[in-house]
Order: structure tokens, then C-alpha cells, then sequence
């Protein structure tokens, strides 16, 4: 049976600062990625989200990002692969702590906002990214942007990789997002978002802005948390997969 | 044959600002305590910490501080139990990692600053810092002040603990260290110091300010690793509590 | 004509984080204590916030916190009065830069969270936030709990200065709020609220829950800009007062 | 009289970490570049060093940088001019609080690092940075690379604007600086570093590491003030260029 991973952004509140209806979320997701305190997220919020994960048995991803709280990880940053390196380290052992504490263990490291579009394209940072991965612990899955030099360095380096496809993003004939600066990088329609993800999944091709059928890997797709529809689109494109024919369940049990 | 640990704060460095003369200073002793990037330390320091602690054969040890990088972790503050717990399972992670990646293992825990002393005296603190440890991994060896609330707080939850003395401090009748703020709080003659020691060790004894004899358990002794005579220090003590028949050893390799 | 001031906490959103709702709330209240990014707020957010309260006629308030996001400046620190005099200085001058570029001038200072409680009841913290308003510009109003030790020193030091009331606390026999710990400490009848406030101003006069006339000075009311009846409490409580014959304008034009 | 500047970093101490040999520069030059507290800095350094720079007659800077402490502000982020405007209005309102209360002023604005080395190239974050300055204060000095596009931007705005070169660094052909990853892009003899800039000053013209004439502006030089042989260097410059015969004085002092 085709399955499907579906991974959301979560427990990135901080102190006094609410974001993101996690709670709620995790119903429909099977992956979860956990900021780690650089860009989002506290020691209490990561406690309090992990136990939740555990408790929805969703799986526990490390969510590391730029140490730029205040932009939110979202800004391009000039760091050196050992600064990457060092920083992806650190923010593991955030996430593994309280995973073991709380009774359960990581699943899967994908990279946030920024460092995730510098690696998917920079393959130097993202060899970094996955010799922190791998030397940590080699179990580790790492989540990358479907085609990326992410997901490549990790298979080059050992690890077991996720390709990532976005369902309200247009792709170009190349493979790549068309960037969000164009006009039509979003897809607002829900039903043309989740048919475009079950052909993903299906068969492998996503249709280019451009009307060409591209060659894509969908292992998990990732959901939005927040904004007034994220929970009604979480459960629709839930559900849709499954009537699909496809098994909607964590990474970690593909295998 | 009598053994203790010689224990020293390290990898204090910043970004680029730099504390310590770490690298010599593992030469004399025999386990490290780690800022986590609360206090102070960042990822790179905390990965040449652990690396120069293995390669030097000292116990890897993690050094939790409060959130107060500009007040140095020194300064207390009103947090709470939980608040305690979190920021501890939070940095025992970040040591973690560093440790894991780069082939080591974490021996112990030793709060910083304002945490260490808080925690000497509120229950409540003690056990939330204890419960952290133990909950992360129930083999890492507890830090605290002899005799402190950590230390008893870390045997009731079934951690095996170090009771810490200073060579260089001064002890009132009932056990506690003589408050800064006094004039004799400081022993600044070395053979004073390092004699006051041998004795805590071999007769688990120091004479009070007040001329008597307190009990006192010196499993580790602290040392300072930043000032001007701290290398010379470092080596003294190192070197006469050899002579005195006392093996110094890491904590770890005790029993 | 009787006159009040109604002050708000503003500009404590930060980052991708959002907090309160400012610019409603600014249309009620006569003063707004903007953070200053040390518990809350962010250039930004300053520069939005002070445009707005220019906009509105609203009388511009620095408001210093201690540094420490994570905790939103609640958790009492033990700085010493020389901190406190540095951390309240910085903060100054980054409410006035935004206030001076964008055609205003800074109208009062009132310490948020911790940095207000301490500075209540500890003099020497009282005097240093007092000589760092008074340092940087003696024409700005210090506000501070109605009689506490942050009033007095600023009438010591020579700063005009407004005694804050609150009205939804109640308040003991010697004229202090009633701990947030015991459990007669908040007013939840809005319309009891807004009768005792209104004493207040008319016969500086307050029933203390021991059932005591004490006398208080009501120069500024402090009102709550987040939860959900924040908008209609600041309503209420504005158009009560007017119909009461006080007029609601912001303190500088009291005289 | 031929007049030039001397310029230093200054007041990049945080916390508990020391760095620079402020006190002893500031005797050998005539404007300090005071960290603010975003890049390095903090609100006890930037009042220690405003009050020594009015005790020495020194003109007081703002030294702007990125929000990356552990970077130490050397770090390109991808900012918007926006966010560039807003974290230089909040950088010269720390330093103008502390110069008004210390009675200084504040003379010129130099940014720091990676914002320097942006500003220089990028016209719209050059414009952003000139307006930040303008807004605040149009009697401010805007300290920029030679011919660059900040120096641009400050004249375009209307402020007065100074050109700064680098006493050990060479220039290109097309008068920038050789990058530092290039081989020759550090003057080492202090000779050469000086009659370079002495010909800059006198001359009005560089030669570049090609050969040919360059024709700069030198209203400014800066001096480093970390390294083993600042203060030697501070003192030797200082001292050659009266010898020959240029007046050094602090920029406001020009005209």
C-alpha cells in the first residue's frame, strides 16, 4: 500500500507568546518538527510538545533554525558549515533530551525556514547539516526538500532521508518551488492542492507552473499549523489521502 | 587508597569572546563542567570543550546555568520549579549531543552561579534539578555544594551524587561556606588552602572560622580556571594531594 | 475639573509574535507604556507603536523591563541599583529615538513586571530608575504604585511623578494591592471596578478588603490590553469616568 | 591645516567578557564607534565608555550593528532596508541616552561589520541607514567607506558625511578594498600603512595593489584597538601624521 508522512511546524510559542494551534493539529499529522529555541520555541514549550507528540503517537522531529529569534529563523544568514554543523548538534540534544525524559525518541531532523532553503540548494552547508545528523545518531531521518542537496548529502552521508513536497506550492519545470515572490507560487484551492499531492504520491510527476509533468518524490508533505484554516485543511487532506488509497502514517514506519 | 575528582567550569568562551585558558587547565584536573549557552559557552566552544575533555581523559561534565548571558548566570532569579527542570533538561541536551557526535558520554551535572547556590538551599529547586537528571539518564553523577539540599535532593531520587568543596573558601560552624560578602570569606595563602583540603579528604574534617572542627564529605574539589595564578594553582594542588597519598581521579572511575 | 489619566502596556508583540490589541486599545487610554525590547517588544514594533500613539493623541510612555524575554520581565531578578539605573537608561533612549524620528517626544517612564514591583518596595532600586529618568530628561513624569517608594523617590529627585491606581486589584489597610496569591485579590465586577475607581479620583479614598477608608492618590488608572473583554473594559471604564465628571486626558496636560 | 579623524571601535566588552584596551586607545584617538548592544556591548559598557570618551574629548559614535551576538555582528543577513532603518533609529537612541545623561552628545554614526560591508554596496539598505540617522538627528555625522554607497546616501539625505580608509588594508583599481581572502589585502609593515594614509590625506590619492593612482577621500582613519601592538600602532600614526604636518581632531572639529 502507498504511504505518506504528513509533517507540521510546531511548539513555536516562546515565554508569554502563543503560535500555532499544536494541540489540535497533531490529530492529523504523523510527523512533528520541534523548534528547538533558535528561531522559536523554550525549554517548557519543547517539554510540553513532545509529550503531546508521544501521547498522539506522532513522530518527534528536531526543527533547527537560525539563531534569530526575533526574524523568526526566516532570514539568509552567511554561516560557515561548521557554524551549521555546531548549530544543528546543539539543537538536537534540545529536542533528545526531552524526548528521553518524556519517554520517547527522536524520529526525524528537518531544518527550518532559512537553513532549510540555504541547504536545499548550498550543498556544503547541507553536507553539514547531515554529518550533524549522522554523527549524533545515524538513526535519525532527515527531511529535505524532494530533490534538494539536503536530501542528497544525507544519502551520501548514511542517512535514511524524507523527500518533501509542499501542497500549496506551484513547482517549476526544473523540479524547484517557484519562489514566493512570483504571482502564482501559491495554490489557494484546497481541491487543486490535495489532487496535485495524491499525483505526487501516486505517480510520482507534479504538473509545472509551466504545464510540463515533472519527475517528483512525495514521502511526507508538509502542512501549515497556523492561519484561521490550517485545522480544516489538516483534516481534509487527511482524509483525501486516505480515500486515495494512501496510508497517511509516520515516517518512521514506512520500513 | 583515598580518591577525589578535581573539578573545573570550562568552554565559558563566547562567540568571540574568550574565557579561560581551558585546554591547559584539563591538564590538571580530572572533570569539566560545560557551559550550555545559557550563561555562557555557544555550540562551537561546547564541541572544543568535549573534544580537548575526551582527548584528556576528563569527565564530561554539563553546566546549566539561569537565562542571563550579560549577567554571567550569576545573578538569581525568582523561577520556579518547573522552570528549573526545563532549563536543565534543556542544557544536559546540548552537552549531550556534542558528547554523542563526538564519542564521549556525560559523567556529571553541576549547576552554575546563581542556580548552584539557590539550589544549595531550596528544597523545592533541588529536587526539580534533580528530577531533570534523573529523568534524562539516571547514571549521570549530581554536583552540589556538601551537605547542600542538591546533594541530598540527588540521593533521594536515587542519583549518585558528589559532595563539592572549595580549597579556597572558608567554612562557618554549621557547615556552610562563609558569605562572600565577609571579610574571611577567602583563603588567598595556597598551602593554607591545599593543607585545609588534604585534611577534608583524608579526615573528612575542616576547621570552622569559629575553631571548630566540622564533618564534611569532599568527594570533588573545585578549582578555578580563570585569574592569573590559576595554572600554577591548578598544578600545586594537583600535585601535593599526589604527595599526600590521595589518588586524583575522575569521579566517574570512584567505585 | 477632577482629571485622570488611563494607561496601557503597548508594543509587546515581537517578532512573528503577536500581543494585545494596540491599536484599538489606543483609542480609549490617554497614555500607552511601550516596551522596549528587553521583556517584549522590537524596533519595529517600537516604531509602529509610537506612530500610532502619536497618531492618537496618546501620550508617549518608555516602559523598561528586565532583560529576560523568555520570562516577559515577571520574575524578580536581584540586580543592583546600578543595573537597574544602566537597563533603564538604554531603554529610554530607544523609546526616544523612534519617538524623535517620528515628530514626538517622550511623555513618561514606568517600569513594567518585576522592574515595577522591586522598585515599589526597595529604595535603592527606586532611586537609581529615578536618577537615570532624571539624568537623561528631568522633564519626564515617573510613574509608579500609588505611595510606593518609586513615587517617593521621584519626588525626591526633583521628577514630576503620577501615582498609578489599579482597577480591577484590591487593595490592604496600609494602602498596598492585595498579593495576586490570595484569593480576594482581583475585582471581577467590572462595575464594581469602575465605582471604586472613581472614589478614587473624587475622594482619594479606597475600602480596603478589611473594610478601612485609606487614603490614595489616583493621578493614572492602568488598564489591561490583552484578553478578551480588554476592548470593553477600556470602554466602559473611559465613558464611566467621563459621565462621573472627570475628564480623561493624558497626565502631561494636567497641568 | 590639513585635518583628518582617527576612529576606534570601542565599548564591545558584554557581561563578564572583556575585550579591547579602550581606556589606552581613546587617549590616541578623536572618535569612538560605541557598540550598542546588538552585535556586542551592553548598557554598563556603553555608559563606562561614553563617559570616558567626554573625559578625553573624544567624539562619541553610534556603532550599529546586526542582532547576532554570537557572530559578533560580522555575519550578512538578508535584512530589508526596513529593518535596516529600524535597528539603527533603536542602536543611536541606546548611545544618545547615555550620552545625554553622561552631558555628551552624540557626533557621528558608523555602522558595524557585516551592516558596513552591506551598506557600502546595497544603495536601498545605504538609503535606509542615511534616513535612520537623518530622521533622529540631520546634525549627526554618517562615517562610511570611501566613495561608497553610504557615503552616497548620507549626502543625498542632506547629512554631512565622512570618508574613512583603512590604514592597513590595500585598494583596488577601482578604489575598493582587495577582499581579505585575497592574499595582499593586509598592509603588515606599519611603515608602508603609514605613508599611505598620509598621502591619502595629503594627496587625495591611494595606490592600488595594480599600480595605478586611485584617486580617495581620507576624512577619517580607523585604528584597530584589539591585537598586541593597537596601542603601539594608535601612537605611532598618531604622532607621524602631526609630524606631517596634519592636524588630528575629531571630525565635528572640521569646519
Amino acid at each position: 500500500m502507498l504511504k505518506v508522512d504528513l509533517n507540521c511546524d510546531m511548539g513555536e510559542s516562546f515565554g508569554a507568546y502563543k503560535m500555532g494551534r499544536d494541540e489540535e493539529i497533531l490529530d492529523f499529522i504523523t510527523s512533528a518538527n520541534i523548534a528547538c529555541g533558535f528561531h522559536a520555541g523554550d525549554p517548557a514549550t519543547i517539554r510540553k510538545t513532545v509529550r503531546m507528540a508521544i501521547d498522539k503517537n506522532v513522530g518527534i522531529g528536531v526543527h533547527p533554525g537560525l539563531q534569530d529569534l526575533v526574524g523568526f529563523g526566516r532570514r539568509n544568514m552567511q554561516i560557515s558549515p561548521q557554524e551549521a554543523y555546531d548549530l544543528v548538534v546543539y539543537q538536537i540534544g534540545a529536542i533528545y533530551a526531552f524526548a528521553k525524559s518524556e519517554g520517547g525518541q527522536i524520529q526525524h531532523v528537518k531544518p527550518h525556514g532559512a537553513l532549510y532553503n540555504m541547504a536545499a540548494k548550498n550543498s556544503s552547508l547541507a553536507m553539514a547539516i547531515a554529518e550533524a545528523v549522522y554523527k549524533v545518531d545515524p538513526s535519525i531521518i532527515l527531511f529535505g526538500l524532494a530533490g534538494s542537496e539536503l536530501v542528497k548529502a544525507g544519502e551520501k552521508i548514511g542517512l535514511r532521508t524524507a523527500n518533501e513536497v509542499f501542497a500549496d506550492r506551484t513547482y517549476q519545470s526544473d523540479g524547484t518551488l517557484t519562489p514566493r515572490t512570483e504571482s502564482q507560487a501559491l495554490i489557494t484551492d484546497r481541491e487543486t492542492a490535495v489532487k496535485g499531492v495524491i499525483r505526487m504520491v501516486k505517480e510520482g510527476t507534479v504538473a509545472s507552473l509551466q504545464g510540463i509533468d515533472v519527475p517528483i518524490q512525495a514521502d511526507t508533505i508538509c502542512i501549515h499549523g497556523d492561519g484561521e484554516n490550517a485545522l480544516d485543511f489538516a483534516s481534509y487532506i487527511s482524509s483525501s489521502l486516505r480515500e486515495a488509497g494512501i496510508e497517511v502514517t509516520k515516517i518512521a514506519s514506512f520500513k
